[in-house]
């Protein structure tokens, strides 16, 4: 088998001035970093915003396991399918985090042949986005130091500072902190630490704003902490959302790439799943549905998360409006749900996959609460037998979903053929898109709407501390904002141990968050680790390059 | 008077790919990132390095002052003057750090009609080079800490690990840390701290290195710390040289811009003057070379520390042979060197400047000592006096150096007309050139050979903390490098209140460090603060942008 980083490198990319003219970009709206990464300029939005929107295809998923899904991947081979059916697509993605790509993952740009090139790029530094971010982060953690340090004129609680440090890296170590030693000259002593870049405020408003006014706005409005009598402090305060947005002034545009088989691809932000909405950024999908029939776009994590994020916050907050969305399942990852370990799913267990399939089954139950026709693409592993995929074809008719199986990994868009000709299917019947809540609503019922609806919980507990945040929220009129779920990935509820479709639980909220410049309340369910780790070995050790170039360990 | 920012903005810069033409770089050798900044790929050296070198102009100065020299605008105007007389020119220059740019200085890309453009982009994230050396930087700095928490093969001894974590920012608050707190997942605690992104020692590496491969081994050579029984420990050890280096693929590359006039310019790299060499890379000095035949380039600081080091460090190390060495001076900052304060500049004073005038003497002394021909420009300002400059070309034509008044900030090349011909006279005399000692010689006669020859000291006194590592380094034969001086850059002595040329004093030497991947020892003289901190009101509280990209607040 080939690796990922051998299938990208033996590909021959389009010079990226061609994939722009498939889409009609002209030449001067685009600014190229290199030969095959673009960003289209922002006065391209002028000619784009009269044009009526294609339509908007929403990829989501099960929950996840060890097993994998393959979302991104069906995702793009989705979008090269549609391309070879002749319809004018364009996929649009997030940016991967360097932090994973050097601990565990090695890289996120797809696999096999449904990949996004140069995919080396987009795993490093690609148009350095995130660095952007980073910095302007980190600008404004210094300036609140430094205004510390000069005298706290507005009278800062070293003790209530909310606004952390960020590093694009998995680094423990800089977690929990001390910053501010060594005496009088170099700052006052205090307790803070560090956060992955995706984990940043600022991620999440790159993602969800629509032009560098209202990007400046939102950076404004951030909530930097509380002074000592306990009024709540935001980054406008402190002089420098000018300079700020200036950090953003390229990272705001969206990114241009290609995949494989040469369809345009938009590859934007990347902000947490669970502190945060997990999906590319609005600027991304604007520009795409403006210039696209069909947009393939993706959301973080499963759809109890990614998918109700989606289309309860950017697609509140924008208007957007799906016309189908696909859920990605596998045979293997299914019988993960049905109890079985990764060893055993080699053979046959029609049993374990019935048990498991009440995932899938929850997952389709809810899309069809959002109102939207839904395509299961279950992603093809040569152990699936005839059998097992019967079964799942059943259920998911049974349930009034389209069913097909992709061979994206393997095949790229011909392996994806009869995916594409059900998902346009889908986008042509009727929806009746709606939101899980009103946001208006109080914080608990817009909480109890998701955790009842999609996640099919009795209930949700609160402790006592968030019940005294939900109070000062509503006496601060913060409370009339989308609720972003923080909740593990693994299990429709907030215990990860819990797989297919538990019932007979409460969720239990241990935390809320004010986002206030990306204009969202995270509540969170649990221990959100916003810094990974390294593991034992890190990705990193076997990555390599040569005297002429040559990548090798990227996968 | 029209600010920087105003007057790049003004300017009409043509496509970087006119300018990449005007050297005869073909248009597959280039890569855009956008339509004004190019870098230049490592395969066209392979058409390059057969090419005979043009001419090396050294451009460095007279010990700074609150005064203000004009050593990167002077330059500048040098280049677009070689390229108004029809010489093919490339000014080769430092990248500025985003740090001082958000805290004091505002920007850094010349100044007036001396400017590199386009200087806003020049002044944030650029093309990435120092945000792919934080990266690379702090993931050397995750996986030492990584290593410690997973068992610490290496015996790794927590109270001297030598690399710490960088960020691009003025940053008090990280310059003393305690990192590894909240507990056994969370890292093992321990003191470190965070220096600017210009002072890391793979800043150094980046702008020393030749090649990838040069690179990598660079790299892995950097002492990281040491164990517990006392053996050094190089990042090797640690198995991601690979990795690292794969951080750095674009960032090795020149960067190609341009002047106000068109003139092109390599900006590569950025390295600290004191604990580091403090010139723009071999990478882009020697592509300069070998396109044009006039190459202007820069050290940092005064002729003591910045042409010094890059005499006997970076000329050493590649074998460049400068053609001849202009040393910018102001009136008024000599007559600041003449004890004179800065209120007091604005009236004839020629018995202060003749006082300060022994600075500059000093500095034309020393470039002759390593052998090469001199020109003086003075940086014109509307209060200097006839008399004063009389004065000052007397003194300059009595020890041999030709001089000439530059115009540059107020007019562009056409200011630098006349000193662009002394150059080229200058240049086409015979050089003697030669480094001012052997770097197999002993550290201490090193030491001495610089601050005796180039400072005018008595001697050098060392604390015993250094006599102990001498015979550390001496006894692991880490001790036949060149030496990096980091001393004051007010004073040509190590007492920044000693002004002109000071005589009758000793240096002392009170660390040494190693980068043993840059390949050069450190000698620091007194504190360096390798963390900058912002100013009461940042620079950062002026800028800004509108909603159509416009940017106030760089000068």
């Amino acid at each position: 088998m080939k690796t990922d980083v051998e299938i990208a490198q033996e590909a021959v990319m389009q010079p990226i001035t061609e994939i722009a003219k498939h889409l009609e970009i002209p030449e001067d709206d685009l600014e190229l970093y290199g030969k095959y990464k673009a960003k289209i300029s922002l006065d391209y939005w002028n000619t784009l915003k009269n044009r009526p929107n294609g339509k908007l295809i929403l990829v989501t998923a099960i929950n996840p396991t060890p097993a994998g899904e393959g979302k991104t991947t069906t995702s793009i081979g989705l979008g090269d399918a549609l391309h070879k059916l002749g319809k004018k697509t364009t996929i649009a993605l997030r940016e991967p985090s360097l932090g994973p790509c050097f601990g565990l993952k090695g890289g996120a740009a797809g696999g096999g042949y449904s990949q996004v090139v140069p995919m080396e790029d987009i795993n490093l530094h690609f148009t350095g986005d995130f660095h952007a971010i980073t910095t302007a982060h980190n600008l404004l953690a210094a300036v609140i130091d430094n205004h510390i340090q000069q005298g706290n004129a507005l009278d800062l609680d070293v003790r209530r500072i909310t606004w952390k440090r960020v590093l694009d890296l998995n680094d423990r170590a800089l977690r929990n902190i001390i910053c501010g030693l060594g005496g009088k000259a170099h700052g006052v002593p205090r307790e803070t630490g560090f956060d992955i870049t995706v984990a940043s405020e600022m991620m999440a408003i790159l993602c969800l704003t629509s032009d560098l006014e209202d990007m400046k706005k939102r950076l404004g409005n951030i909530i930097i902490g509380y002074t000592r009598s306990g009024r709540i402090v935001r980054a406008k305060e402190l002089n420098v959302t000018g300079a700020l947005t200036l950090l953003f002034k390229d990272a705001i545009k969206p990114n241009l790439v290609q995949t494989l088989e040469g369809t345009p691809a938009l590859i934007h932000g990347g902000p947490f799943a669970n502190i945060a909405h997990g999906c590319n950024s609005v600027m991304a999908t604007k520009y795409a549905l403006k210039m696209a029939d069909y947009t393939v776009t993706e959301a973080g994590f499963g759809a109890d998360l990614g998918a109700e994020k989606f289309l309860d916050i950017k697609c509140r907050f924008t208007g957007f409006k799906p016309n189908a969305v696909v859920i990605v399942a596998t045979i293997r990852a299914l019988k993960m749900h049905g109890g079985l370990a990764k060893t055993e799913l080699g053979t046959e267990n029609i049993e374990a996959l019935k048990k498991g399939m009440t995932n899938l089954a929850k997952h389709i139950e809810n899309i069809h609460k959002f109102g939207l026709p839904i395509v299961v693409a279950i992603n093809a592993f040569p152990t699936d037998t005839e059998n097992e995929l019967q079964e799942l074809k059943t259920l998911c008719e049974s349930m009034g979903a389209s069913v097909s199986i992709s061979e994206a990994w393997a095949k790229g868009g011909e392996g994806a053929i009869d995916l594409a000709k059900k998902v346009i299917e889908a986008a042509e019947k009727p929806s009746d898109f709606h939101y899980m809540y009103d946001e208006n609503d109080t914080i608990k019922n817009k909480i109890n709407a998701i955790a009842t609806k999609i996640y099919g919980a009795d209930g949700v507990n609160y402790i006592p501390a968030v019940e005294k945040t939900i109070a000062e929220l509503e006496a601060a009129g913060l409370d009339k904002m989308p609720i972003c779920m923080a909740k593990t990935q693994y299990s429709l509820s907030d215990d990860q141990t819990k797989l297919g479709a538990p019932t007979g639980f409460r969720i239990t909220v241990r935390e809320l968050r004010i986002s206030a410049g990306a204009g969202f309340i995270v509540a969170l369910t649990g221990n959100v680790l916003t810094m990974p780790g390294l593991p034992k070995k890190p990705a990193a050790e076997n990555m390599d390059i040569d005297i002429n170039g040559k990548i090798t360990g990227l996968f």
